[in-house]
């Protein structure tokens, strides 16, 4: 008789290890493999490699980047810069539509609430963040490990403006460094090219290779009112890549769950990716909808259907992935290898898998409402309120008043006074909203949350009233002056009476259910957070114990460096060469949405070498929040920005498959030849030291 | 160690087995456990109780329905009538804002293409159908089932167009059986309340209990201009149900998967249900905001919107099941034990499970080619072009010439002799078509056919060209003329030549991409269906042999009855007694939608008896397909009609689970507060035997 289907999805082979394998991992600066990646590579860097790359290595909101100059000019995607190049547009002026291409400096504009940051230093603070937690048990074990991540960022950055101090959790909980970064805080675009320039083949090609992209802009770093000088930067290579060669990635990836156990994936499989993905849908066909009702709905929407596209189809892969029974099947073995190991060193240890696997029908129960109403599960993509900023502005205002009112450490993390500054950053910047954008957003959060949580639950009641979303989401939005960054900059410096006394229906919305967002806060921390801290960590201590420092952590959010080759790739569902070229843009342009050349570029053409590389394939480990990350050749050279991946990759948030995995890199060399052949910015190429 | 994830949750227990336990089945009549029912519930019923609820038991549409009166009076839900009262109304006089309140005979007005049927015969035909594919492979072996069927048809009722005979596969190929239907080609509505008395508590509400909603309208059969004659039907009950009472529910329930093995119900979990959900709640999505456009446009969205949502809840619904350890694992065992009793009766025999297990890669493949462009997997919800009205006619008339220029037997089953009284009737039938509504459906029909075949699929190319969705589907919508019933019939009479000579863009684009739907057809046919039909029809016999005729056949749709009992609930997430009553309706009510009582219903609160049952809860098992069945007592007579199950119960559709199946039904007694108190039915009150 055969096994069962479910049975045989983890059929168990004892090949596979949980350390790393070769070109796998997204390894910190201070635990980077240089010999094995030189012997898998053929190439010879060493430590001043990594810190030459790490100095000019650029983080930029969610994004990656790096600097290309001395005078602060950064390369990064033209998709990181498209909020800053919707701030700056207006119905009649819009930049999307025509590149923003400055011919000077002077025209350099900056970008609304936008900061960059360069890692300057790594110091260990495990041991200090372990003996605070020790003993303690559900919030009051997340709340004390907070505190102290909030003493040790004041200690070391007290108030100073130019630096950002950042305690980084690493392999969930088994280390805490403390990371120093140098902050700038005026950013400011020096070219955009045309957005079709930028996202040929849009949502459709989003996610695949072959691309026909020049996804690439440039910010620059400006303080007291004139660019920074970066002597560290890398040099900028012009030529055309050689397939096969060494390619560095060097950025900051946003979330991998490489270290979850086959428990913890089931719950993102069964719950996490269902809720965020079909109402995520659902918000995709209103968002479309929307923008066909006029040209400035579509001018609106553009943007946030992008972003809703992008987001979805990420999860996509990844649903794909929890559902491949091979892929499935290569991580339980991996799991069952590190399981035997620990068995044999621990005899009758704790059992931190039976303790993941306790905590999982409460973060079943718990993710709806707890990722509905006040977000910061670190499991999905659902945000709270549907992503308004008016909302969020509010809630900023309204929980940094009354957490403001107590002494840093027992404030909730996002409010001690090492944050503060990003946060008042965001709050006072000058950022166009659209109230109908606003509007679809918050309607579609409140009717998507009656619906996960039910009409008849108590936070339901709190949220809606007896009012109906349509009604509510109008009232708020239409009655709200939080647009104006003056009425929001007076109410945060006013404090929590100001804010209790304003009149605001936005704020007094967000007051209003404030209790319950807490409350689930509370609850997640204590039933799901709290314990899988506690038992992630004795795991990570049984992961080094088993694999020595061959592990990698999980991706957070922070600095990371990777390896590959160029190259294309050969399996089901996803063939392809390592390169593309405009020769290959001009075959695949239809001239219908989305396959429209750029009218600028279209006009270069005859101007424009047609073997010229665009596009190219790396087998480099990435993940989201590497957009804009520089691609480096063993010189320390940049060749190129990372700005895609195939869908088969997305399950690089699980395991890293050299296979499957290939990311999508736009050339230095398209983007010397759109600044060239296409948008004249001859000022920009003399900074980068390109003949022409 | 504990084990793994995916091997816990198909943890082998024993007990489970395959045959049916109490109140389980959906039977049919001539295999209904009578000794067993009477058992179970303490009830006397017989043969002759049997052949009276048949022969009352109404088809109506993809609904059920019951004779009450003889004069062919048919009660069924309110909702099962929802097309035929949109196609009355106009935006000026809306019957569904209204209710439909025809004070004579006179005044009932034909549903536009609607048919009626009472199944009057049951014959064996297994041998004769199992004779037809014997030594066949592929969709040879499909088509010349096909044929046989439509043979068989065609000897039993010739061209009589008051019979219908069908075919009817049951436990998937282990039997078949032809079945006599009555048919009716004139039905009239009688009544309908308004639709918020219908429909309070919206989508909200839906798939849940407690429910306050009266589901419930009249149809009359008609035939030569006058009622028909129907001396069998259900005597009226109007009292109060009693907790515990047995009810037997009689109707058409439409499509079950229980006897699917656990390697076919994966196939559903990972690709059908992900597919069919996420693009339905991007529809859903895009008629909402469509609807909330204008008046008109929300009139033209609502019943869409209702129609999307009902569907997108019950695959939510099997989401769940699917993905809940403890169902999956009883499942499962009960497999296993399937399994062992067949090991032991058949040795080396033929392995039906590993034959279906190598089908699904191939299933996993084609489901989305498939479901996308021609329709017809028996998997799932997606349908071709959206649902869009024209493009169906178009298809209908396309293919229709086509296949009648052959032989009867060498037709698409669809278009045998037998059946074209169906496509006719569909066809000719005089229903509005509003464009924007149909071009919402086929623009994002074309784009998620585009996003899930991808960009560089040959068969994208075919359906798009050079054009985009948005583009194409406002041509062809705009410029065909198929709204016209008269143009649908010269072209259906006219045959293939006018069909290929017409210049009508929808007509054209129909015949333009037909090649390419027939395909995928004939791949799904040879790689999927044939395969899956030949081992079913194996397993079928294996259960047979291992369980006796203690089992059922899995739903199609056609008349079945099923017993239980009234009956609250009390499992986790589902709490609550067996019945609400009128004084639950105004506690509800908040005023706002969907919780805003029907105006008339209102006015008439002061006559009403507050405890006068609207609505109860009983175990008896359904499925989608029985809403209208009728309720019966053990008496015969109708105590009320289906209309809802809670979302649990949506894992009805892989198993039944006592605990947690609950059918809700609309009583007798709210349908007479209704018809009395509210609506001044009277004559149809006299016509019930009710006094007043």
């Amino acid at each position: 008789m055969r096994p069962l289907l479910l049975a045989s999805a983890a059929v168990l082979a004892f090949a596979a290890a949980s350390s790393a394998s070769a070109e796998e991992g997204m390894w910190t600066y201070d635990n980077f493999p240089i010999a094995r990646a030189n012997q898998t590579l053929g190439t010879n860097i060493d430590q001043a490699f990594l810190d030459r790359v790490r100095l000019s290595s650029v983080k930029f909101g969610g994004c990656s980047a790096g600097v290309v100059s001395g005078q602060g000019l950064v390369m990064t995607n033209n998709h990181c810069v498209a909020t800053c190049v919707a701030n700056l547009s207006t119905p009649q002026q819009q930049y999307g539509e025509t590149g923003f291409t400055p011919k000077t400096r002077e025209e350099e504009r900056k970008c609304p609430g936008a900061t960059a940051e360069i890692l300057t230093d790594i110091s260990d603070v495990t041991e200090r963040m372990h003996k605070a937690g020790e003993g303690l048990e559900g919030q009051a074990f997340t709340q004390a490990r907070e505190a102290e991540a909030g003493r040790i960022e004041t200690e070391a950055c007290g108030n100073e403006p130019k630096i950002r101090c950042q305690v980084v959790s690493l392999y969930r909980g088994g280390q805490f460094k403390l990371y120093k970064f140098r902050k700038y805080s005026d950013v400011r675009l020096a070219w955009a090219p045309e957005d079709r320039a930028a996202t040929f083949g849009g949502d459709l090609d989003n996610f695949s290779f072959p691309r026909f992209a020049i996804d690439a802009a440039f910010i620059r770093l400006y303080e007291d009112g004139k660019p920074v000088e970066t002597p560290v930067h890398f040099a900028w290579n012009a030529d055309k890549p050689t397939e096969g060669e060494a390619v560095f990635i060097t950025g900051n990836p946003g979330a991998t769950q490489r270290l979850l156990t086959m428990d913890q994936l089931a719950t993102i499989r069964d719950v996490v990716l269902p809720l965020d993905q079909l109402i995520a849908s659902e918000l995709r066909g209103r968002l479309i909808r929307y923008s066909e009702e006029g040209e400035d709905q579509a001018f609106i929407a553009m943007d946030p259907i992008v972003g809703v596209e992008n987001t979805y189809k990420r999860g996509l892969g990844r649903m794909r992935a929890l559902t491949d029974a091979q892929f499935i099947q290569a991580k339980a073995a991996a799991e069952v290898d590190f399981m035997q190991r620990y068995a044999a060193a621990n005899g009758n240890g704790p059992d931190p898998w039976g303790a993941l696997e306790a905590v999982q029908p409460i973060a079943r129960e718990l993710y709806a409402p707890t990722a509905l109403l006040e977000g910061g599960t670190g499991l999905g993509t659902t945000s709270v309120a549907g992503g308004s900023q008016l909302f969020q502005w509010a809630k900023a205002i309204v929980r940094g008043a009354q957490e403001r009112a107590k002494p840093s450490d027992q404030r909730l993390a996002e409010f001690a006074d090492s944050r503060l500054p990003g946060v008042e950053s965001g709050l006072f910047a000058e950022r166009p909203t659209y109230p109908e954008l606003e509007q679809i957003r918050l309607e579609w959060w409140l009717s998507k949350t009656r619906e996960w949580l039910t009409v008849d639950s108590p936070y339901v009641r709190t949220l809606l009233g007896k009012e109906s979303p349509e009604a509510l989401s109008a009232r708020v939005v239409s009655g709200t002056k939080l647009a104006d960054p003056a009425v929001r900059r007076a109410l945060w410096t006013g404090g929590l009476a100001t804010v209790q006394a304003s009149d605001d229906p936005m704020i007094q919305y967000v007051l209003s259910i404030d209790a319950d967002a807490r409350a689930v806060r509370t609850e997640w921390e204590n039933k799901v957070k709290a314990p899988t801290d506690r038992a992630s960590e004795q795991l990570a201590a049984a992961r080094f114990a088993a694999y020595g420092d061959a592990v990698y952590p999980d991706a957070t959010g922070t600095l990371r460096l990777t390896y590959g080759k160029v190259e294309g790739s050969d399996v089901p569902g996803q063939r392809f060469g390592a390169f593309t070229t405009f020769a290959g843009l001009w075959d695949r342009a239809t001239g219908a949405e989305p396959f429209k050349v750029a009218p600028k570029l279209m006009a270069a053409k005859d101007r424009i070498d047609p073997n010229a590389v665009m596009d190219m394939a790396v087998s480099t480990d990435t993940i989201g929040g590497s957009s804009g990350s520089p691609a480096v050749n063993a010189r320390g050279e940049i060749i190129g920005a990372n700005f895609d991946s195939t869908v088969l990759t997305q399950r690089n948030a699980y395991g890293y498959d050299r296979n499957t995995n290939r990311s999508v890199i736009v050339t230095t060399q398209a983007v010397t030849v759109a600044l060239r052949d296409v948008y004249g910015m001859d000022h920009l190429l003399t900074e980068l030291g390109v003949s022409r």
